[in-house]
């Protein structure tokens, strides 16, 4: 894999009713950044819409223009509300049909007999796209130039990944560190402040967090350089040391 | 609070960072969902944004032309990450300073001595927002227009939303019925397509399942006129029966 020092972004689809009707919590979002993190490649939006086609269309078109990635999640099942593919076809103005080597894939999954209408439709989607197998369950994801196509289901959508790493070009990997604390965020805020202004390019959140009864905040430097990490980290604990503030955890 | 038959919807942002790396698991979308459906208010879209102002800014410009109500969660702390309030004030091109009642509720709150520069920042918003309290922590939320800007913290959100209750006009509520079944997809998927052309206005969802080593399918019918979701019920619990299929849950 190539490594390039450009930064690299991606954006995820996630395309459900069920996620936006409150009943299914989505899980993908973490799943995917945390994979794409190990290969260089920061995620920069997310969106949530519903199975309607026009909404699919416009938001991949919008999306693949923005991002170097766009990876979609959901909707490509055998039921009536499975509309991924189609919409990806139209999105990019392919024909959309029945995919030979998916077909083949299936056919051989579920045997000849039991390879119902159904099961069939997940063979159908633009035709010249590469495939995404499926170790799980036999129905393989898609990619049309920029954009992946995954299933909604987590477990099977985690097994594909893995046979994608040579498919990402990202650049270099983002790192993290973490400092945890025994204070409130409005006394290191000004402080923190500092640090961000003196280096820019570094990334500084500052989460609070209630845990098993205790108050604190967990402040997360993000960067594709080891040395302003480290650099930023010092900075930190060099002022947390001049307040008296204690560090419960480091990561 | 006035009902209406027309369809009332809503979208969310997202604004944080620590979702889009993969540290957090986003909880608020459910949360905010389910509340919104009980009010008859349809989530419609949800996006992701990193803490940047001009992201924040273009996102709730968009968004709050094309949807009933804005939800935006997190970033409305103290700490220099926590850029919300002042991009939604620019976003509504409105003075950003310290809000008066929201100061003085934070003063009350804090204590005088104990009222500290972070502390005040949390008071600074648009000026002529309105507050949305906060009965966990002090720090108030404030809606600009049909913008309504909440924190991240999910315990907190939680216990802000009840008070929005009379701020929100929504439509007709959103009704839901599920059907589970031991079978797979494409077993249903052409009898189930079947009922979604008859009940157009309905929405039909097909999620399939792996629980306790079992795979299944959850139907599920969202409407808010309760006789098309009984009568779609009705047809669905019949094509079940013709075919032997078992039903394990109804909710």
């Amino acid at each position: 894999m190539r490594k390039s020092n450009k930064k690299v972004n991606a954006a995820i689809v996630i395309i459900g009713n069920e996620i936006l009707s409150g009943r299914t919590q989505d899980v993908n979002v973490a799943t995917i950044s945390k994979w794409l993190n190990d290969l260089g490649v920061k995620l920069d939006e997310v969106r949530v819409i519903p199975d309607i086609e026009n909404s699919i269309v416009m938001t991949v078109n919008e999306l693949k223009k923005n991002f170097n990635y766009v990876f979609t999640t959901g909707g490509i099942g055998p039921t009536h509300d499975d509309i991924t593919s189609k919409s990806i076809a139209k999105a990019f103005n392919m024909t959309y049909g029945y995919h030979k080597e998916a077909y083949s894939i299936l056919e051989n999954y579920y045997g000849k007999k039991r390879f119902s209408a159904g099961r069939k439709k997940m063979s159908m989607m633009p035709v010249k796209a590469s495939l995404i197998l499926n170790p799980s369950s036999g129905a393989p994801g898609f990619i049309v130039d920029n954009v992946f196509s995954l299933p909604g289901v987590p477990s099977i959508l985690k097994s594909m990944l893995g046979g994608l790493n040579n498919k990402i070009k990202g650049g270099k990997k983002i790192l993290t560190k973490t400092i945890s604390v025994q204070t409130v965020e409005s006394e290191i805020a000004k402080s923190l402040e500092n640090v961000q202004n003196k280096f820019k390019k570094v990334e500084i959140g500052s989460y609070p967090f209630f845990r098993l009864g205790k108050i604190g905040v967990s402040m997360v430097i993000r960067s594709n350089d080891k040395k302003k990490i480290d650099d930023c980290h010092k900075e930190i604990v060099s002022f947390l040391k001049k307040k008296k503030i204690n560090i419960i955890g480091k990561k």
